[in-house]
């Protein structure tokens, strides 16, 4: 069945993305230099790691249904499951995208965010596919299963997607060196000082 | 189903936590005041969207489920459904937890600050006690359904969660203020500078 083998193409990819994920922020938990900073990155790496315990329990079952022999076989309970699982997974890719683009503006040397933003554009092309495959699914299947949830893509009402992060995050330190003389023309709450541009990601290469 | 209630009972409290917890966090997203700090907290704002989704189709069902005669004519298929799912949320709280530590580090007034450690301190007894209920009810379903996962708390490997961050946000400002004054001590790959005490909940009050 060709949605399963795209699926389980999809999966297998970001699969290895997590682990390489994982890897590149790991040194940033065990030497960040405050709490704040340390439980930020432990804390998206373990929402990773609970996403990659999910994936190895999901791409094997979607290995199996490769063969269209195989899914005449398959009940409409291990079918229910298989469609609520991916329907997570979806939200997971997504989600793995904005670890990818909160973590550009943490990593300045050019290696690390080339490969950090082919990551990103490799999921953002597999989350935007997946949704076609979940709408074709739903189409095949809505007869005899129900489609938990819907397809909107948790991106409503926010403009946050229109940035260009691998962009912006690059910009980030020059702002900060220079924003004493930028001024934030947009309506704020916030107190104004002169380091109002810094963040988590920007504040390790003030010195750089 | 004694346990079902109980279930009920932590899922309702987490329902209306997510919603106090996603408007207080709303104006830090609408006024940003740069790409990272929008981005950061409409993540946080997301993964808590996502969630409340899940516990909307939930929390009906473990209602349904108070009654032992209805039990009775529950299919093995949706148990292991509902026993998945709690599978899930159980890190869902997990990771509200985190969320609402990291968001100590950003509000500085009392009254947002009693409420998040409030809510963070249920949801700990209620992630807690749910580890509890998911051992019982493995342990009473264990023949007819297989429980999905296992009950590790992913903490292992780290100290993060010895860290009392009530008490580490409130003094993060103090100590940005004295950052010239402190020594990282840890032995760290990052480049080292008189701000590096700061993070992107404390930069806000600088000023203040």
């Amino acid at each position: 069945m060709q949605e399963m083998k795209q699926l389980h193409a999809i999966f297998t990819r970001t699969e290895a993305g997590i682990k390489s994920f994982r890897n590149m922020i790991q040194p940033l938990i065990d030497h960040a230099v405050d709490e704040h900073t340390k439980l930020y990155y432990h804390h998206i790496s373990e929402e990773e790691e609970q996403r990659l315990e999910r994936l190895e329990d999901l791409i094997p079952r979607l290995q199996k249904l490769h063969s269209v022999d195989y899914l005449e076989q398959v009940s409409d309970r291990e079918l229910s499951h298989l469609l609520s699982d991916l329907h997570l997974e979806r939200f997971g890719l997504h989600n793995f995208r904005e670890h990818l683009e909160l973590a550009l503006y943490e990593f300045k040397a050019d290696t690390e965010r080339q490969q950090l933003n082919e990551m990103r554009e490799h999921t953002q092309q597999d989350y935007l596919h997946m949704k076609e495959i979940m709408a074709k699914l739903s189409e095949k299947f809505s007869d005899a299963i129900p489609i938990k949830g819907n397809l909107h893509d948790h991106d409503h009402g926010h403009d946050i997607h229109q940035v260009d992060h691998f962009h912006a995050s690059s910009t980030s330190s020059a702002s900060v060196g220079n924003s004493s003389s930028q001024q934030n023309t947009s309506a704020t709450t916030f107190p104004s000082n002169e380091k109002k541009g810094l963040t988590v990601g920007s504040l390790r290469h003030l010195s750089s």
